[in-house]
């Protein structure tokens, strides 16, 4: 405290400067706090370099004087922190957090209140927050704006997505940060509910790279009772600073103190890699809030879904134009005859996913009120609990019970979040009364109540009240449409998946960017797994819906590969069991593959090009290894070496034939099965759109190599 | 329908004009709805006198063309109906329902839309409202403004408060119409939410006289998922058009077809009498929704209170400035001594209650976060469940159980809606376990969802949804703050009460002025009955607390009389039981009075000067008078001609003392026994504030006479 009691001794004097350091465990991470004329800012360098130069923090408040500047330092206090935590499921058996705190009080003498900036720097990057405790001249305040700027220090190279206060449904970019405003107006495609609201603004998490190769990435963590914070980008200087999503009334937050800010993290390395493996995410979050976790277990699904999606079928049961709840009689009406939730179809996916050792079947459209559900602003749109004429929930229950496979119970809200929570109990003790343990719940169109957005305070309060009443019923959510995760999935464990991007099924609306899963690792997952739903095996829609001419962007080996890059607790087979039924070759991939791991390593990564991942299964000896490749022809060249020295195993490589082509061949593959150790390498080639998937199965008895070509 | 095809014959050859009269029962009230250039418009008549001039109908949408103009009449329909019907409480045992009705099917030629006016006119007035057939082009669609305009004949004298969306917590003010833009500042007096919207706009039921004697009031009847209306004026042409109040985006009305908007009314007559009479309220909602409704029943209760509205006590149970429900330890706080909610006190009022013969005893501040529940926009505010430490759920359930007597619950929401519908079922459930049967509810300062008001179709939907739910639960719902009411109690006869106007608590907030109750039975209790918490024996509110100054502007004798007036099923007697300790002898009186009625009658009422009622007690064959009193000192004459010829008859007057006056002298009264029979009459001075209150009570024995002077 030595420093400290000098430079506050320099502040009295009226150098009016206070500044302070924190270095990460290694050593490579530097942050300095300053106060400079009572204005606070952090910089944060790397191995020497700056990575956040000089960036003030703050907030302008609705009433009263903002908490920007004409602050003391009262009080600066330091820690450290190690600790391993197990996840009840996850990418590793055991997570290490690992950092050097620096808290810093800071009081506005004019006004005598006190506001905290809490900054951790881990190895892998920096979290900071702001708390504001207890006190008697700060209790209630609202947020007009969160003034924290992120200082680039260079004109970077970014995979952005346009700042929007509804959805993240939009593909990537890829360009110069100078370069944003330019590319905005193309980025901007359309969606069922958006809101942008700047040519420069931009969504969390977003992905850096610098020309000197630092690879830089800002998202937050632990967004509870908080509005979702976006970036506005200054693009003379490069400077970002937080936008919050408004409320109705144009509002950003409303506090009590107690109270604290999400984290804001700042994820660097020099080795891209660094940036998928790091957990700060997670461990910036609070522990798991469930004492019993016994009934959380990841889940690998097939789905009634897909067929709608393409157009081959309907969620609707009538072609009505438009229906009222409990007044509209089904019974008395006419089928539209493509309704694809009946009890024939869905008997048969439980078949299918019975014999292919499947936990589940999704079965969206089961619920009467899809005639009229979506872009009506319509209040009560769905009741949850009143099945179509054609879909018998108990006999369904009944069968999928006998063949030990459960339905995944579907809630669309179409964003009319007020009569979700009227019907959320009884929603959810619908689903415990029939075996169902999980739900996918939707957020499509805009919000109701009226004015507010997806991603403001109030729906962010909304998401995490349906997954903590969930768990009051032992039920597992997976919710499309809502606010991106920040790593809550480590103190509700319950919340299995989140969608908060561009999932497949844009590919059958127009086609998601070849390199799509190549970015979304270095983004949307930062903050928590997707239900990105892969596993097309029939890349040409029109096959389904002569009128759909959209096609997946995907050779079928990389959408083998996507098991393993898309890091996810719940797994969708999200194909057709007919399709499936053709190639069953490759769908022994999708029904080996693991979705709970005790190891992740990265063996290679660049994001927007290409990224390779071997991960080991949990409780098991077994390793998979994915790849996904952009729209270039690479060779990837990996080694086994993860493997357990002296172990032998069997790999079987789902690899593209060499004339696959994800636009003109993208069914072309090939399957290959080694004998591999330690030792062996494999140098793979991937086509545009390709790429490949190994399972690595250990074996016990050297017979089995017989005839294997050894890598 | 001979006549219709002669103007469609009309209207095709180009003239452009079609017009259709419909007459009242009694022939007194004449209708014309007219089609001018594709633009529908209505008249009104009573006894050949304009009552409302030429004045279009219509809607202006918020997308595609208006629904104003472009119409042709493609249908009349004629019906006639009359019906009595039973109340589960109310003014008198039986209803007649009896109108001729006219519906006017419309088509807009361009757009093929339909909308169709149903006009139904009773003896006492006009019903009309907009209804919207199930049909194939107009499905969805959002209302930007109701164009309904009720054009008056004249300068108008008005009874008035301020049109605004969140409060109808005013006092009235009496002017021409032409004045209502010089006094709209002073008329705004400040309330915890408030949002006016025009210098001329003005609440619903309003009340005028015109020139000539004829007495009008235009309200609206069976509010249900749509705004309330206003009124806005165009004071050059003494012109009312709709005015609805909007959501948080603007919009007001998201509407489906088949829908309807609620019945615009208006009543007429020369004689004021015949407004207080009116049934058309009710007669315009549906019959009861609910088959069993044996556990509704009229409360007469005293309560926890108006030692808080008084500033005596506190809702609150320490001083804390700021608490978080669930992480503030009450049972380490420290009490601030004035929490009026506690056991010792509520037992004392559960005694008192019990041994007057009242049914309930409402405790307000019974439950934890009383401290900074008010004007901080929290969420979560209160979980309705928690009693703070000092009030005993169990101990008071089982004392006043075994007192006969019910505690009445309160459920204040603080405007934060969402809050309390996720509390809600468990909120109503805990009531029913702890044999509570009835609630008062609040929704005090601005509403959250913010942008939303008090008044919006959002609330609307709200207030009703509380009710019906509560229904569920066996739950009588007495709301304060919300919508002022429409007859849907009709509908709903466990919604057994609403605040909705200016009540008695203004009485400890500065004061109500001193012809409020002469005005009110003309306004607010149109649409239903009001909680107006009359029984104030203590008009120097310093005599609680010597820092409110505040004066009750009333006499003991008008707070009597108030029983009567201000018709109610539920009935408090709002001041302390050791204040009516000192007036036994007139608290007789508020023991006696009946809170249900089989027949009612007006004996005298000019708005803005003096009501007399009388009205007789359900199954039972005695009578109730009341008379409330304005400013003036005036003499009532009344006959006791209602009273059943031969029958004899005590009556117990309960009136000012000659020296009375509600500024100077308001505790002096005088109870008065006298026998009487139907050719009795009374000649009763009232001094200012003041008025007089009777039990007539029948006797079968002459003997008891004995002694009485004979009216």
């Amino acid at each position: 405290m030595k420093k400290f009691v000098l430079v506050q001794l320099l502040l009295m004097l009226g150098i009016g400067l206070f500044a302070e350091g924190l270095k990460s465990p290694n050593e490579q991470l530097e942050l300095t706090f300053s106060l400079k004329n009572g204005k606070p800012s952090y910089q944060l360098t790397y191995k020497n370099k700056m990575v956040v130069k000089e960036s003030h923090l703050g907030f302008e408040l609705k009433e009263g004087k903002d908490l920007l500047s004409g602050f003391e330092v009262s009080a600066v206090d330091r820690s450290s922190f190690d600790e391993n935590w197990q996840p009840v499921w996850g990418e590793w058996k055991e997570i290490r957090n690992h950092y050097n705190e620096m808290a810093v009080t800071l009081t506005q003498s004019e006004t005598e209140r006190v506001m905290l900036i809490r900054f951790r720097l881990f190895d892998d990057g920096l979290g900071f927050r702001y708390e504001f405790p207890e006190q008697g001249k700060l209790s209630y305040f609202v947020i007009k704006e969160e003034r924290t700027q992120f200082a680039m220090a260079g004109d970077h190279k970014a995979f952005w997505i346009p700042g929007d206060y509804d959805t993240q449904e939009y593909d990537y970019t890829e360009s110069k940060l100078s370069e944003i405003r330019g590319l905005m107006e193309k980025a901007v495609t359309p969606n069922a509910s958006q809101t942008p609201f700047s040519d420069t603004g931009v969504q969390t998490a977003l992905m850096m790279k610098s020309d000197d190769g630092i690879y830089i990435n800002i998202h937050e963590a632990a967004l509870v009772e908080y509005a979702c914070m976006h970036l506005d980008l200054d693009d003379k200087t490069m400077v970002f600073e937080s936008h919050l999503t408004p409320d109705a009334i144009g509002d950003k937050g409303y506090m009590q103190a107690p109270c604290s800010s999400p984290w804001r993290t700042v994820i660097v390395s020099d080795d891209a890699a660094d940036i998928l493996m790091s957990n700060i995410t997670l461990n910036l979050n609070e522990p798991c809030a469930y004492e019993d976790v016994s009934w959380i277990k990841p889940v690998k699904y097939i789905g009634v879904w897909w067929e709608m999606i393409t157009g081959k079928g309907s969620w609707s049961y009538t072609n009505l134009p438009s229906v009222k709840l409990g007044q509209t009689d089904y019974s008395k009406t006419i089928p539209n005859g493509t309704h694809s939730a009946n009890n024939e179809k869905v008997k048969r996916y439980i078949d299918f996913a019975a014999e292919h050792g499947f936990d589940a079947v999704l079965v969206e459209g089961w619920n009467e009120g899809w005639e009229d559900w979506f872009g009506k602003s319509k209040d009560y749109v769905f009741d949850f609990v009143t099945p179509y004429p054609d879909f018998d929930v108990a006999m369904l229950r009944d069968y999928a019970k006998s063949k030990g496979v459960r339905i995944m119970m579907h809630h669309e809200t179409s964003g009319s979040v007020r009569n979700y929570e009227r019907h959320m109990d009884k929603a959810y003790q619908f689903m415990k009364d029939n075996n169902y343990n999980s739900v996918k719940s939707g957020y499509v169109g805009d919000i109701i109540p009226r004015g507010e957005y997806h991603y403001g305070q109030w729906m962010v309060n909304h998401y995490l009240h349906a997954v903590t009443k969930a768990a009051e019923y032992g039920v597992m959510v997976n919710a499309h449409e809502a606010v991106r995760p920040t790593g809550l999935c480590r103190t509700y464990p319950n919340l299995i998946g989140n969608e908060s991007a561009r999932g497949t099924e844009y590919e059958s609306f127009g086609g998601n960017n070849v390199n799509h899963t190549t970015i979304l690792p270095f983004t949307r997952l930062i903050g928590g797994p997707m239900d990105y739903t892969p596993g097309i095996f029939e890349p040409d829609v029109s096959q389904y819906n002569p009128n759909n001419g959209s096609k997946v962007r995907t050779t079928i080996a990389r959408q083998l590969a996507l098991y393993v890059t898309m890091y996810s607790p719940l797994q969708m087979a999200a194909d057709l069991p007919e399709t499936y039924a053709k190639h069953m070759d490759a769908f022994q991939f999708i029904k080996d593959v693991a979705i709970d791991w005790d190891d992740t390593k990265i063996l290679e990564a660049e994001p927007g090009d290409y990224i390779t991942y071997a991960r080991k299964e949990k409780g098991s000896s077994n390793w998979f290894v994915g790849r996904t490749n952009d729209e270039q022809q690479r060779v990837s060249k990996i080694k086994f070496d993860f493997l357990t020295p002296g172990k032998k195993y069997i790999a079987t490589v789902y690899s593209d034939a060499k004339d696959a082509h994800w636009e003109t061949n993208p069914k072309a593959y090939e399957i290959k099965k080694y004998a591999v150790s330690n030792k062996s390498k494999l140098s793979q080639m991937c086509v545009p759109g390709g790429g490949y998937a190994i399972s690595i199965i250990e074996v016990k008895d050297k017979k089995e190599f017989k005839g294997l070509k050894r890598l």
